[in-house]
């Protein structure tokens, strides 16, 4: 099933199913005031409810209306896992901007951070540049997990069964704040650094996650292009890790991490100015477009 | 006023006021379910109601009810400042557990990272020793600021003006993770390794934030003592860097560093182990005690 939430005209924001270019809103059908965070940790009672939801519904062409971030308020932070392509931590190394020593080598755990909830923004919204503090931004197309059952001491073997779907995030970075403070914190989590959407897609529709392909384009330039099968550390890793001594709750959100290309990856780098547009797509999950205001 | 969230028997988590080591039980008079995150939100309604709150409310000695953190469920991470009081940016330095370079030289800019909303557990609960993960345990007794009035842009000089109160926090550290991951979250974020209160204090009783004395004790014996004062970015400028770019909430918690005496500060260096005792203390704002399970 492909989720979203929405807002038809100037309505407050709702979830509503796609299919075929429409959206059903199915908030009648839903607990009063249920957003996608009680549709996620209320799953079971939720998805045959869905399913059914029929043709009574209200519905609208996915073009005519206001598409939000699926989560638009996560229930906290969203964990996010740094270096985790190959490509991408040699690229990060050579720029300078990670700490100095020794740091083209491979990670030998998980680097995790987390962005603050407020970085959050729709996939089509603007990204705003923040000049008074950042003279460099750059984006990193992500793969993003939706956590459904929490849990804590998730096994790699059953961490899937823990997966509810999967979204696109761009990990928008402040790169000299991400340098000036050392952790991260500051520099991935200004407001609007988090497009997210447009879709939250269940994992009973995508196959083989470790096919999908992440992709990132500015200005219709293509920058990020890899397979999701290239992550370091793969899907059930990253849940047996952050889930070995931390409770994962339902609709935690966990950007698996970006692929080569980067602005920062240039020499010189190319970070974002105000009026390009960066396109951020993921098979099967839709894409994302997003003006720097 | 000095609140508390407690727990009278076995009933549920409940706001109270704290005066002469009696709680007074306050839910009665505050809109139905308002936990502390609703109290400090909505704080221009609830002071008037908390102050007036009388005799006819039910009252127990302190000493009888379940004292749990004062916000048991943060709606984000807490916002944590690393290497924020000079001695121990040193003693931090030295013991190799940070980045091998420079790693003795005073920060830059604010060392901001986050601690997950599960790691959050009550002042006199115990402290899971995570031994399948960790064998480093470390204590960190800080000075956290709770967040009243939200915002961006605010200025050092109206930062307090967005300031609710305060609480002690233990940024309690597993110093093998912290190192492994590079990022801190998972290293900071495992459950129970939060204690937070036993009481939040609203700013109004605290004649000069500056003044008051952190301090930490193992086992009775004396580790961390220091004064607020000694913080290298002070309260006013850490609001003003983190909400440069980052929109504050209203109950967002920021714990601002630890001083010098840290588990790694000793040569070899002396990590809890199972029983010992944790005290965190600082002036007007109580003493948590947590023993290692």
């Amino acid at each position: 099933m492909k989720l979203v939430t929405f807002s038809p005209g100037s309505a407050s924001p709702r979830v509503g199913t796609v299919d075929l270019g429409m959206v059903r809103d199915v908030s009648g059908v839903l607990p009063a005031n249920a957003g996608m965070l009680e549709v996620v940790e209320g799953w079971a009672e939720a998805a045959p409810l869905l399913a059914a939801a029929g043709a009574d519904l209200p519905a609208y062409p996915l073009a005519d209306v206001r598409v939000h971030a699926p989560i638009p308020e996560p229930r906290r932070n969203i964990f996010c896992v740094g270096k985790n392509y190959r490509e991408h931590v040699v690229e990060f190394g050579r720029s300078g901007y990670d700490q100095p020593d020794r740091s083209e080598a491979m990670p030998t755990y998980p680097v995790v951070f987390s962005k603050a909830t407020t970085s959050v923004t729709g996939p089509f919204d603007d990204i705003e540049p923040h000049a008074a503090v950042s003279a460099e931004l750059d984006y990193e197309a992500e793969l993003a997990v939706i956590v459904g059952r929490g849990g804590r001491g998730i096994s790699r073997e059953r961490a899937f069964e823990h997966v509810w779907g999967y979204t696109i995030i761009n990990d928008v970075t402040a790169r000299d704040l991400q340098r000036a403070h050392k952790q991260w914190l500051i520099g991935k989590s200004l407001d609007t650094h988090a497009p997210m959407g447009p879709f939250a897609v269940t994992a009973d529709e995508i196959t083989d996650v470790t096919a999908l392909r992440v992709e990132s384009r500015v200005n219709g330039d293509l920058r990020q292009s890899a397979s999701v099968k290239d992550l370091i550390f793969d899907i059930p890793e990253l849940i047996a890790t952050l889930s070995a001594g931390i409770t994962l709750l339902p609709g935690d959100i966990i950007a698996t991490g970006t692929p080569a290309g980067v602005g920062i990856g240039f020499a010189p780098p190319r970070f974002l100015v105000s009026g390009d547009v960066v396109e951020t797509s993921i098979t099967g999950l839709g894409a994302q477009r997003n003006r720097i205001a």
